[in-house]
């Protein structure tokens, strides 16, 4: 008997129990056809992918409520993973209970305080139950089906219901509607099919890390170099430099292929005037 | 019997329980003659001034970990409550007990679970603990010793272990030093005290905001308001715009006073460039 011969899996890491919102941006990015590998910690995930244990690594890195995970900023430019997608999950939190469980039996509901404290109107209208706070969303529903609770709920994405077989009781039970997260998906070397789309209607982000030294007018110079050739800055942030009081690292996004030549030449002369840069990645525009 | 002539003590707000670090952050800024008013969210620390229920609120705007708390700015947005000051807190984690309780006696650690997650390392090395995520920090200090639980700790403040009467096991647990959490000191109304100092050493900052429309070059030209004037940036931040998608508002400082002629020129400037610009307070500058 011969094998099937299939296409080889891949398997992706992200960091939370699976379920979390992190697969969520995992399955948006590379479909449902993909192994995960859960981790405790954000420099797991990238270690998982370092070391070859997985093919590709999706990481948070900007939330429109909370802003940058500056951290996954800074392990960013400690490897050399090019960043190939991005994708925006927008957080909805649903009220999930083991089968069974009607809304009236409930009087406690475990999640992450984030999450808990993202729906606070929600327990302003339910005064009856009480937040308790616990690790992770996810984890939160998978907890209480393995405990069987039948007087508590978790608040978690659908993709959590789904894989522990929870029930969802309410449905985007969160204050605020505006909140996206975007995902970096990396990998360990960028393939040519990484930077290349035959859709026209694709547009190519790229995003770099540079640093000035402390003098007046630096940035302004150096934003000259996007600005003076009509190149979109979607991004910019400022970050202190560790160890170098009163000098910056600036994140930047700009629209454009980074092997466009008006790129090529906006990068080329920022060389000129950066102490460091350094490419972080080039890849299709996500969108909200 | 006359009554002793005081100072009117005035009431500064907070999010948090007492002995949280936004306390630390009220004592570094107002020192100890001052009332504090504890507030269970970020909104409550604003309306609590607004309504003149207290004369000072202090909230946290950025962490060097995690980055800028986008809440906040957002909230100082929707209010006109100026800056009057700023202020570094060092993030050091201390595990806390009740007095009596032996570090052997130990087997469950309570925190938010950010401040167990800045800890694991500490963690790693004493895997008899049982992490137990709670809402506060200083809150589960306080519950500990409430229920006077002898086989738990909490991490947290030294300034929670002291309000609580908490002994401090181990100081300094948190994995990276490098933890600092900034504060804005806000009140109702500027008072020219406020933005006066007598010391000549005293360098002061300048926070604003305002937005551009989505051209090429709009901020590399806003930025020319102040490189052009050899002013000296300090942060920038770019923020999508609620409800105007590809629009940003940039959170800007700079080094100087609101009322020394070069910056009012800038600010000039920038208006003329600018949609929306909002002088968001002038102060001495803080010190890591």
């Amino acid at each position: 008997m011969k094998k099937p011969i299939r296409n080889p899996r891949i398997t992706a890491s992200f960091q939370g129990e699976p379920g979390a919102f992190s697969e969520v941006a995992v399955r948006q990015l590379l479909g449902d056809d993909v192994d995960i590998f859960p981790c405790q910690r954000f420099t797991d995930v990238f270690d998982s992918l370092e070391s070859g244990k997985v093919q590709a690594a999706v990481i948070p890195i900007e939330n429109s409520l909370h802003g940058s995970v500056h951290e996954n900023y800074d392990t960013l430019l400690h490897h050399d993973l090019p960043i190939v997608g991005e994708t925006y999950v927008r957080i909805v939190h649903n009220l999930i209970a083991p089968p069974g469980v009607s809304f009236r039996q409930i009087r406690r509901v475990y999640s992450h305080p984030v999450a808990l404290n993202q729906c606070l109107r929600f327990f302003e209208k339910h005064p009856q139950f009480e937040k308790e706070p616990f690790y992770d969303t996810a984890g939160s529903v998978k907890m209480l089906m393995e405990q069987n609770l039948t007087d508590s709920a978790g608040i978690a994405s659908a993709a959590a219901a789904e894989r522990y077989g929870g029930v969802i009781l309410r449905k985007s039970i969160e204050d605020d509607r505006q909140n996206f997260t975007r995902f970096f998906l990396l990998k360990k070397k960028t393939s040519p099919a990484d930077r290349s789309s035959k859709d026209p209607a694709v547009k190519w982000k790229t995003s770099l890390v540079f640093s000035t030294r402390n003098i007046p007018g630096a940035l302004f110079r150096s934003l000259g170099a996007f600005a003076l050739r009509d190149l979109n800055l979607i991004k910019i942030e400022s970050r202190p430099l560790r160890g170098k009081p009163w000098e910056y690292l600036f994140y930047l996004d700009f629209l454009g292929h980074v092997d466009d030549p008006v790129s090529r030449n906006a990068i080329g002369h920022l060389k000129e005037l950066a102490d460091l840069l350094r490419i972080l990645g080039c890849y299709p525009a996500g969108h909200v």
